[in-house]
């Protein structure tokens, strides 16, 4: 019997992974390509395709804002984005009509949500958040094991926090809200804030900040969902010692509200950065 | 055919609603008594259902926190209740002994969300928060149709929003956390705050500064959940104009972020003070 295989794509803002795999999440092949202008990445995105391994269909996290009604005329397309040249873009259209098969979207965060649930961190976790820090913060919510599709997408990243203990003279950097929890504890706002790149901050102060941030943002997702895990993900958690610092401030926060099990296997990073892509395999392969 | 016909309790930290009513929610006999000594309330509670309509179960929704884990030893019972007395009463035994009937158990929010979904006003509403406004603050979450129980109660109203420019020298009233959303903007909070209870505070500062943090708290619902409706209810929404308030003050948040649909039919009052004890009904007639 043929084995069959599947395609997935984590479209991100800055760097695109796609990848084969087969129907149990073994990836057979897989490239990263950076984000750039939209034909020059969908371009090595369908030459990996047309070149490789066949598939049967294809899953897309892609980021964001995304289109996920399905009555809606722009259904899979990428809208009001601030990245230039993407707003507007017919994501799903393009791998259809091009690839000539079946593609399946979500956003990027969910497709990392559901790629932890099947192969990562959260196997076995029927009620759970993925929260992810990278350039923006997003987050998804699974419960009675099925992803929470909103009216909108989940916007985890635009919740507010309390924080003006630490704002000094920064205000914040989303344009839409200044200092909700993305405009103050993002990557982006953080090299807004201290002038460099988030993995060449060092100084310590500037984590234990960010820490009590993202403490405050999951005390709130906590009370608001009760989750039985979170799962943490995205590039600012390979910063050292931010998980723990992380850990000890949302007991810090709860202050014996609740008895929560061990923090260290309740508050968890991602497994792996392929969770993604994964994920976006795992979206279509439930489907085809 | 005889009609079936089911009870309902709302064990309210303040009074307790005892009702019997049929399949369809109708109510055919209902009280409302002082929520005193333990004795003295279950006693007021036997008396009703046993010189009252017979019914075949009963649901309760209590004041909190309640051990919901059918797996623990303590499973019906009221724990850590700052109400004196209260601690470690099982309701759900005491019920059962008593009236030898089978007690469905669920908190008081939560009846008062599926009493909302039920016969409320979010019937046909598949995803949609449930939040109360009253001594406390509590919130329910209820995805793709159904209740979402947390590794324990959902416990919204201790998230924690800014709110630092309103405070001045109020540090806020909650025990475990000072200044979450309980503990600056429930009833409690503003009696502490104002010197005495909300219904008798008219200035209009202080219900401005109200709306301010109940609009933050959706503001943050709405990222984290997404919900279709939020249903608010609690006797603070009796305070004329804060309904509306909330909502100016949730659209100056969101800040055009997402296109909501129109607020006015999307943070809707509570249709009924009666639908928490039919949400208990429900819960029991679910099953019985």
């Amino acid at each position: 019997m043929e084995q069959k295989t599947y395609g997935g794509i984590e479209l991100g803002g800055t760097k695109t992974i796609c990848a084969v795999a087969d129907a149990n999440g073994v990836i057979l092949s897989q490239t990263t390509i950076p984000t750039t202008s939209v034909d020059e990445t969908f371009g090595a995105v369908f030459e990996f395709f047309e070149q490789g391994l066949p598939i049967i269909s294809l899953g897309v996290g892609s980021f964001g804002p995304v289109q996920l009604n399905p009555d809606s005329s722009e259904y899979g397309y990428i809208y009001n984005s601030p990245k230039p040249g993407w707003s507007k873009v017919n994501v799903k259209g393009l791998l259809e009509d091009r690839l000539k098969l079946n593609v399946a979207i979500d956003t990027d965060v969910n497709c990392a949500a559901l790629g932890e649930q099947f192969y990562g961190v959260a196997k076995n976790a029927n009620n759970f958040i993925y929260l992810t820090l990278g350039t923006g913060i997003g987050g998804s919510l699974v419960s009675n094991a099925k992803l929470v599709h909103g009216i909108l997408n989940l916007e985890m990243g635009h919740m507010r926090i309390p924080h003006e203990q630490f704002m000094t003279t920064f205000e914040g950097a989303c344009i839409f809200h200044k200092d909700c929890l993305e405009g103050i504890a993002s990557g982006y706002a953080m090299a807004q804030r201290y002038g460099k790149n988030a993995e060449e901050i060092v100084d310590d102060e500037a984590w234990d900040i960010e820490a009590g941030y993202i403490a405050s943002a999951l005390n709130n997702l906590m009370m608001i969902t009760g989750p039985e895990l979170i799962v943490v993900g995205g590039g600012l958690t390979d910063h050292a010692g931010l998980m723990a610092a992380i850990r000890t401030k949302v007991q810090q926060n709860v202050n014996n509200y609740m008895n929560f099990p061990d923090l260290e296997n309740y508050i968890v990073q991602s497994s792996s950065k392929l969770n993604g892509v994964l994920g976006a395999i795992k979206l279509t392969s439930l489907t085809n």
